[in-house]
C-alpha cells in the first residue's frame, strides 16, 4: 500500500486546486498530454479508449435513428465559407488557413474546417432534387480546429475531436423533431452512460450558435460549481439551403429550399467525466463508459492463484464484462495504485491468504469499498450487481452534488451573492432583453446556459431589472 | 428488369474504358464524390460503411496483437518535421503550410501531417524511461494529407485517411519481428477478408519509405493488369530514435536508442475492392466486408410476404449477418437493380408466385445467378453457407485473373513486349544496381514492386543488364 499512497501524492486534492486536481488526474491516469503544437494535445491510449467507448455506444443511437456515417473534406475553400455571413462572422477569429501546398503558393486560401455545414450544404446542394431524396441524415466522426486563446486539455484545446450530425428535411416539423431527438440522445447519454445529471433546454439568441435559428443544449455542472455545455442541437430552418441553394422539388412540384439540422458532441466529454466523478485518488468511470470493468489482481504466485483468475476472466468476458488479469512484474501494491488510478469500477484481488480463508476480496473504485466474498460466488452475478450498483450510486452522488449546488435567484444581489461564494447553477426569471443577460454576464461572466421549455414561473419579475418576467433561465459560470 | 438494364447503362463496360468504369462504379454506388475541394473527395455513406468495416476488423486484429489507439495532432511545427532530413526530403514537395490562425500570422508554419513519425517520436522522447517501459505499441485512425498533383478517388487523393502504426522496441529484433507481423496482417487480411490475393516482399533501397532502413509491402494486381501498393510496414532501426532522441536505460543500465517500426493501410483499398471484383453490372462486395449481406427484397404485398421477411430478417440478424429488408416505394426492378449496383453479396426475393409454388429465389451477386429453394429451408444455414462459396468463388476468380497475368521475363525485350501487350506481375530477376531498376522504368513507367524474400530463382542473369542476378523481383506498372 506504500506505493499507491505515494503515487497518490502526485494528485493535488481537489480542495486545495481543483484547476491543478483536473490536470493532475489527466497526467496520472495518462489521458492526453501536451503536444510540441501550441494549443493542441496528444489523446493518450488510456484517454482515447474512453473516446472510443462514448462513439461506439452514440453511433449505435445515432444509426438506430436512421443515420448514415460520412467524410467530408478537412479544408474549406475561403469562398466556400463566405457564403454564408453568420457563420463566417462567428468562426472567423477562430479559424486557421493554408495558404500553400506542394511548394506553391494557393490562388485561394483554404481554412481548416471548424465546423462543417459549408461543406454539408455543397455536397446536399448537389445531390437533393426530390422530397424522394429526404431526408438525408449524415453524421461524420472527425477532427476540428479552433483557433482558441486559452486552452485547457479536452475541455478547450485547438484542435479536438468531434461527431457533427447534419440532416436536411422536407418540413419544418420534420427538422424540429430531429432537432429535439438529438438533444434527447446527448440528455440520455449524459444522464444513463456517463451518470452526469444534466439538463436540456434552449439557447437565448445570444448564446446561440451562429447561424442557427434556435439552438438546444444539454448543461452539465461539474463538481466545483462550473458549468458545462454538454451537446448541442441546432435548428438552421432554411437559412443555410438559401445560402448555399439547397433546393428540392416538393409534393406539389414547385422548388423549396430543404430544412437543416446539425448537432454535435466532443472529447470535452472526458473532461466533465473527470471533473464530476473522480476524487482524490484518480479517476473515477462510470460502468458502462470504462474501457475495461474489471481488474483482477493475483496477490502470489501459485496453479490455484493462476486458475482462478483464470477463470473468473472467462466466465467475466464470456458475460460481456471487460476484464483483464494484471499478471505484470509490479507489486500488488503498485497494481492495485494503478487500476485505482484508472478508475477501473472494480479490482477483485485473489490472494493465497484468502483463499484459505475460503474468499476472495472485491474492491469497488467509486467508494474504495472492499468486500469480501465467499469463493464458490457466481462471479459473473456479483460483478453485474455491483456495477449496476456503482452506477446507481455514481449517479445518485453527482445528482446530490448538483443539487446542492443549484440555487434560486430573485434579484441581482442574491446571483452575486451565490456567484461571489460558491458557484453553480442558478435557476432565475428573466425579461428576454439583450441588456439584461449583458449585466449579468458582468458578474464574473455568468451566462444563461439555457431556457427551460416548461420551466415553473418562480417569480414575477426579472431577475436582473425586475420589469415583466418571460423565461425561466439556469444561469451559471461556464468552462 | 427494364429499370435495372436503364441503371447499368450508366457503367461504362470495364472493356472499353477501365478507368471510365472506375469512376463510374464509384458514383452508381455512391461510394464517393468529388468536392469543392481540389484533389479531396467526399466518402459518401455507402463507401463509409465500407471503410468502418475495414477498420472494425483490422482494429480488431492490431489491438489482439496488444496495439493501442491514440491522437496526435494533426499539425506539425516546421522546426519538429525538419528534424530529420530524409523524412523532409521525402514529403516536403507534398506537404500543405497553415501560415495564419486566429487572425495572425504564425511565428512557425504548421504543416499538415503527410505521416506522424516526427509526432511519435516527440511522444515517445518524452514517456520512454527504460526498457520496463518498452515495447510502446501505438496506433492512430486519421485524416493526412499530401498534396498530390494528379488525383483519383480513393488511389490518389490528397486528403485521406488510413491508419498508422507506429510501435519502439528494446532490441532490434522484435522490431524487425513487429514489421513482419504486421505486413502479414496486411497480407493476410487482403486475402482473407478483402479477398485480394496478393504478394509480400521487400521494397528496394529506391522505392522504400524515405527514413527506413526497409520496407515490407503487400502488393496487389487490379483485373487491369495494374499493380497496387496495399499496405506497407517498415523498419526503421535507430535512424529516428537518434534524430528525436528517443533514448531508454537497458537492461546493462546503459543509455540506449529505441528501435523503431511503422505501419499503414489507407481507404485505398476501397479503390483495389473496385478494380479486383467488380464487375459491369456495378459493385461486387466480398461478404466479409460488405457492410449488408443480405438484402430481401418483398414483391407485393400481403401478410405472408411481410411475416416471412421479417422472419427472414430476425433469423439472419441473429445469426450476425447484416440483413435489411427494401420496403421503400420502388418498383421491384429498381430494388433489385440499386442492390446489384450496391454490391449486396446475396438478394432474397419473396413474392407470391413463388411463395405459392412453396420457394423462394436467392440471387448471388457475384455470378448473378439465380437459385430457388424450398419454403422450408433453414434461411440462416442456406444463406451461411452461401455467403462462404461467394467468398471462395471470388477469390478463386480474382487468383486466376492474376495468375493469367502473371509474366516471367528474362530480357528487356521479353519485359517490354508484356508491358505493351497486356501488363500484369513481372517475375525478373535483378543484378541489384539501380540504374537498371531506372532503365526498367522507363518502360511505361514499370517498377519494381517488391524483392521476393525466398524467390526461386528463375535465370542467372539480371533481366536488364544480362550480368549476375542477385534478386527475383516482381515488377508491375503502378497506379
Amino acid at each position: 500500500m506504500v506505493s499507491m499512497e505515494k503515487d497518490n501524492k502526485k494528485i493535488t486534492p481537489r480542495e486545495v486546486d481543483f484547476a491543478k486536481w483536473y490536470t493532475d488526474i489527466i497526467k496520472a491516469a495518462k489521458l492526453a498530454d501536451y503536444s510540441s503544437v501550441k494549443g493542441c494535445i496528444v489523446i493518450e491510449p488510456n484517454g482515447y479508449a474512453i473516446w472510443e467507448k462514448m462513439q461506439s455506444i452514440l453511433d449505435q443511437e445515432f444509426k438506430k435513428l436512421g443515420h448514415v456515417n460520412c467524410q467530408m473534406p478537412l479544408l474549406i475553400p475561403e469562398n466556400l465559407l463566405n457564403k454564408e455571413k453568420e457563420l463566417v462572422n462567428g468562426f472567423s477569429p477562430e479559424v486557421a488557413w493554408v495558404t500553400s501546398g506542394g511548394n506553391k503558393e494557393l490562388e485561394e486560401k483554404l481554412c481548416i474546417r471548424p465546423t462543417s455545414e459549408t461543406l454539408f450544404c455543397d455536397y446536399y446542394q448537389q445531390h437533393v432534387k426530390s422530397y424522394r431524396d429526404l431526408p438525408m441524415l449524415y453524421n461524420q466522426w472527425c477532427n476540428v480546429l479552433r483557433w482558441e486563446k486559452e486552452t485547457r486539455p479536452f475541455l478547450r484545446s485547438r484542435e479536438f475531436l468531434w461527431q457533427e450530425g447534419h440532416t436536411i428535411h422536407e418540413t419544418k416539423q420534420e427538422a424540429e423533431e430531429e432537432t429535439l431527438n438529438m438533444i434527447d440522445v446527448y440528455h440520455r447519454f449524459h444522464n444513463d452512460v456517463l451518470l452526469i445529471p444534466s439538463i436540456k433546454g434552449k439557447k437565448t439568441e445570444k448564446e446561440k450558435f451562429s447561424g442557427a435559428e434556435y439552438t438546444l443544449t444539454n448543461e452539465a455542472l461539474m463538481y466545483n460549481g462550473i458549468t458545462l455545455q454538454s451537446g448541442t442541437s441546432h435548428y438552421f430552418g432554411q437559412r443555410f439551403s438559401k445560402a448555399y441553394n439547397v433546393k428540392f422539388t416538393n409534393r406539389e412540384n414547385k422548388e423549396e429550399y430543404a430544412y437543416q439540422t446539425s448537432w454535435g458532441t466532443t472529447t470535452r466529454m472526458i473532461g466533465a467525466l473527470i471533473m464530476v466523478h473522480s476524487d482524490n485518488y484518480g479517476l473515477v468511470l462510470p460502468p458502462k463508459i470504462a474501457p475495461k470493468q474489471v481488474v483482477i489482481v493475483p496477490i502470489g504466485n501459485s496453479d490455484e492463484i493462476t486458475s482462478l483468475t483464470e477463470k473468473y476472466k472467462e466466465e467475466l468476458e464470456k458475460a460481456h464484462i471487460d476484464t483483464y488479469i494484471d499478471n505484470s512484474n509490479k507489486s500488488p501494491g503498485f497494481k492495485f495504485a494503478e487500476a485505482e488510478v484508472n478508475g477501473i469500477p472494480i479490482r477483485i484481488e485473489v490472494g493465497k491468504r484468502d483463499l484459505d480463508a475460503g474468499k476472495i476480496v472485491l474492491v469497488r473504485r467509486d467508494t474504495r469499498e472492499k468486500i469480501e466474498e465467499s469463493l464458490d460466488i457466481n462471479i459473473v452475478d456479483c460483478v453485474s450487481k455491483l456495477l449496476k450498483q456503482i452506477g446507481e450510486d455514481m449517479y445518485q452522488r453527482a445528482l446530490k452534488r448538483r443539487n446542492e449546488l443549484t440555487y434560486v435567484a430573485h434579484n441581482l444581489t442574491e446571483m452575486e451573492n451565490i456567484l461571489n461564494t460558491q458557484p453553480g447553477f442558478i435557476h432565475a426569471m428573466w425579461c428576454g432583453k439583450d441588456e439584461c443577460e449583458e449585466k449579468i454576464k458582468n458578474i464574473k461572466g455568468c451566462k444563461s446556459r439555457c431556457i427551460l421549455e416548461d420551466g415553473e414561473k418562480i417569480d414575477d419579475k426579472c431577475v436582473c431589472c425586475g420589469e415583466k418576467a418571460q423565461y425561466h433561465v439556469i444561469w451559471g459560470i461556464q468552462y
